[in-house]
């Protein structure tokens, strides 16, 4: 994601109300340091009219660097945190760190002295892998930090390992044999590997913590995290009457908006049947007839789609865009959404709206959302524009693909290729291909309709990989493969598969440049998002 | 689902060594009564060599008729099964049935003295969203149709309302409170509406429960079931240390496949992030780099893909497929994915295998599956056969196409049109409209490529809904509109897109035409499935 993406979900985080917004990964890159850094300074700092305002939170390994840098990031908002962590397992300090447990507890202290030595007084710490390690030293480690000073203790099951009950007893296990517990938070973080992650979450909240670790749509790594929304909602619907009085300060309505900004923006799409959020979660979107034989939509709905923000088809739309709408409406509605944009993206978003409206009677939220996912998701430094593109393909003869791009770095100068292919989208690929001249292998290219009828938007999505080993290295210190990802919207399927093409090379090149202005790996950052 | 594609999987889920296959709703319409008895006669009859074969279960209400028509069904089978239920909860009882309590119990008991009158000896029953009903109640009905012959008790959440310690305090009871339990099992089935449904199950199953209904990947109505391969793994991996010694009969290594062949078949993907068997649910798959800073994959995997039948990539991939692979070694390689083809169906696939083996070095298991759903999606009736089709579009000028039709019904005619459009598919669906005359409206459109590269096979998916009301009535009561889906797999997307959506236009014409040979509404009817 861009820094500008990350910036319209941690605004999306705090109209929703969650407590800490954990914005990311300082040490990472530059990039990730100023994302955090915007989001600090920017997000941090808008206090709501009830006195609300989020804490922003950097992750951060226990080195002194790391943590000089997530300070750095986050010390701009009103309340800054840093949340750092070290692996507690047999098996992580093993193979992992290559340290004794007593070297592990020597730098989790050193690294919470460190923090307070800075000035950071909301210190937050996890033993990583927590759901496997030894109890007795989960004990010891978190007695340490918490008379070095941490003030919030989190609990991973890093691997998905743990059941329910164990949880539980986990956490009550924790709060009862640390020292100074009874003064700081317990937390939990679950993963998802075993699908028990909001069960989990529920199960370590009723045991006494009172903070949960989440992720909007569940995303994370592998198998993903324990799902904001699932979390939120069986709270709010059982906290009273099964959860002891349990209840968050989420504002559910604004769920859904947020779980379609994240879905954009980070490209993981969730399964139809994905609890809340999912497009069948709801009756209504699964082709249930709702004028039928039920009279009740409580026989099978246990919370209204209205809850979390989700019209019910057929009922109120609310505004409707279309090709009479102006500037101002269109800004308007955008914000409603949860999008600002800055002048310049706005004129190029209000132009391809038109020019939508012209083919489209009505211009669907979503189709809004796609066209200003396209237009964030092209990054800062574009090197090449697509200027034209026609392509001729079918059953009957050769595909091919005629291109016309301009280059930004020779004053605007037009290039023409063109090229055949097995079909339309390799022959276009390959005619960009002459011209850009990177060596790229594709890893996956998807696309979906953005609405309903067959003159709708076409969203295109590509991963791209640059040939040749480059890895990145992750905040738990695996490596991966860096790839790229490009997204675009057209009615045309071609060109919205040329553009989304387009913009994964212009992040290479932006990279590779050295300037790193637009390029991010896709990493899933948004994982620690929340 | 055409009814080929239902026993496929039913001999799937006998490979995976489930022990009941609910194959389907015989009444609902003569297509599903007659997938079910093929399924009962073919794969509820193909014992394995340590005696195991599945028992072949029919879902039916309480009528007569339903009873009648789901023994029927199954009787064909060397264990025969029949699942029979009616809702118990005030609101289903008020609203959606209309009945009294006393009206509901004589209904339930009646069924299952009727189904004992057929010669049916192993009835499930279901007091349907047990999860809200008054639990004195459940009690009373349960032990009336045990006095009256049922042998498993099932306990739906319905509507995923419950907690896991609340669902397990629900069976404990049942168990302790139902006037013969001790001689019956006793079943759970969870729904997902929280997210809670693997938690509530495994509960179920450590409170006393001998039974889990689940489903390949989660499916269902609304935010699913629980997932077999989570409750599955999660019981290998746990159950003799956190459950109790609990264990199941089924064997993981199928969990990979099974889960393909549902997702191609039923078209409802997995999210990336989906537990056990989501793209990402293994680090291998996420781009970790293998060779990296991590020596053991157990630092974060708890279990091996092995384990559920994933190759690791990069691993030993078996038998590779290219263009010097005969019909015999596509037959064995299909067989061993668990696609078994009739000649005429083989033939077609090996023609179209050839024709990709051409075009790209190496054609993955992927590619394989993906041209078998092609055929196999196709239905036994098509009228109308894509002959060739040829589109000029682009950014520069109206997008156009042609196409030429083969008309089955009238002596194989061949008819051309063409069309412009917002697209080059638009343009296509237009000129195929013009030819075919059918009036619909597109619900969804998405494609994705089968592997990495950009060589690769486009696997496109359409839903689209006759214009004017079409309404179907489901087990629970409710209508839904009647949609129609159509899928195929090219290296062209403008081919893929126009052969999917003649494939669903052909699915309207067969059942239009009353023959009904190869029309299925896509109501999720792989749910009951497992």
């Amino acid at each position: 994601m861009t820094s500008k993406q990350k910036l319209d979900i941690a605004r999306q985080l705090s109209k929703l109300g969650v407590d800490i917004i954990e914005a990311g990964f300082p040490v990472a890159s530059p990039d990730d340091f100023e994302a955090v850094k915007a989001i600090a300074e920017q997000v941090g700092n808008e206090v709501h009219e009830d006195g609300y305002v989020p804490v922003i939170c950097g992750l951060s390994r226990t080195r002194e660097n790391d943590l000089k840098r997530a300070w750095d990031a986050v010390k701009g908002a009103k309340r800054p945190r840093v949340h750092t962590f070290i692996a507690t397992s047999e098996i992580h300090m093993q193979y992992k760190l290559r340290m004794t447990p007593d070297e592990v507890v020597e730098s989790a202290v050193n690294a919470v002295r460190y923090l307070k030595s800075l000035g950071c007084d909301d210190i937050e710490f996890s033993p990583e892998d927590a759901g496997r390690s030894d109890p007795e030293f989960i004990y010891r480690i978190l007695s340490a930090v918490v008379e070095a000073g941490a003030t919030t203790l989190n609990i991973p099951d890093t691997t998905g390992w743990n059941l329910p009950s164990e949880f539980a007893g986990l956490i009550a296990n924790i709060k009862a044999n640390t020292k100074g517990a009874e003064n700081v938070v317990i937390s939990t973080h679950c993963q998802n590997d075993l699908g028990l992650s909001t069960a989990n979450s529920l199960a370590g909240a009723y045991a006494g913590a009172r903070q949960v670790e989440c992720t909007i749509n569940g995303i994370g790594e592998r198998a993903g995290n324990a799902s904001l929304e699932e979390v939120v909602m069986a709270i709010a619907l059982r906290g009273d009457d099964q959860l002891g009085g349990l209840w968050t300060g989420v504002r559910p309505v604004h769920i859904s908006p947020s779980s379609k900004m994240v879905m954009e923006y980070s490209g993981m799409p969730v399964q139809p049947h994905k609890a809340i959020v999912g497009a069948n979660a709801f009756a209504h979107a699964s082709g249930i007839h709702q004028d039928g034989m039920l009279k009740n939509p409580g026989t099978y709905e246990i919370m209204s789609p209205e809850t979390i923000g989700l019209q019910r088809s057929g009922g109120d739309v609310g505004v409707v865009m279309g090709k009479l709408s102006g500037r101002n409406a269109l800004d308007s509605r955008l914000k409603e959404l949860g999008y600002e944009l800055e002048d310049a993206a706005l004129t190029d978003v209000f132009k391809r709206f038109k020019d939508l409206a012209d083919k489209k009677k009505v211009v669907a939220d979503e189709d809004l959302i796609a066209l200003v996912n396209d237009e964030a998701s092209q990054g800062d430094f574009m090197r090449w524009n697509l200027k034209d593109i026609q392509v001729v393909c079918g059953s009957a003869g050769l595909p091919t693909a005629a291109v016309r791009l301009e280059d930004a770095e020779n004053d605007g100068e037009v290039v023409v290729a063109t090229s055949i292919g097995t079909g339309p989208v390799d022959a276009a690929y390959k005619a960009i291909d002459s011209i850009v001249g990177l060596k790229v292998e594709l890893m996956d290219y998807s696309m979906a309709s953005v609405t309903e009828g067959i003159d709708a938007l076409a969203n295109t999505r590509v991963v791209v990989k640059p040939k040749g080993e480059s890895l990145v290295e992750n905040a738990q210190g695996s490596l991966r493969e860096r790839t790229f990802t490009g997204t675009a919207a057209s009615e045309d399927v071609v060109v919205a598969s040329a553009r989304a093409y387009l913009s994964a090379l212009n992040k290479i090149i932006a990279l590779g440049s050295g300037s790193g202005r637009a390029a991010k790996e896709t990493t899933k950052t948004t994982t620690s998002l929340v």
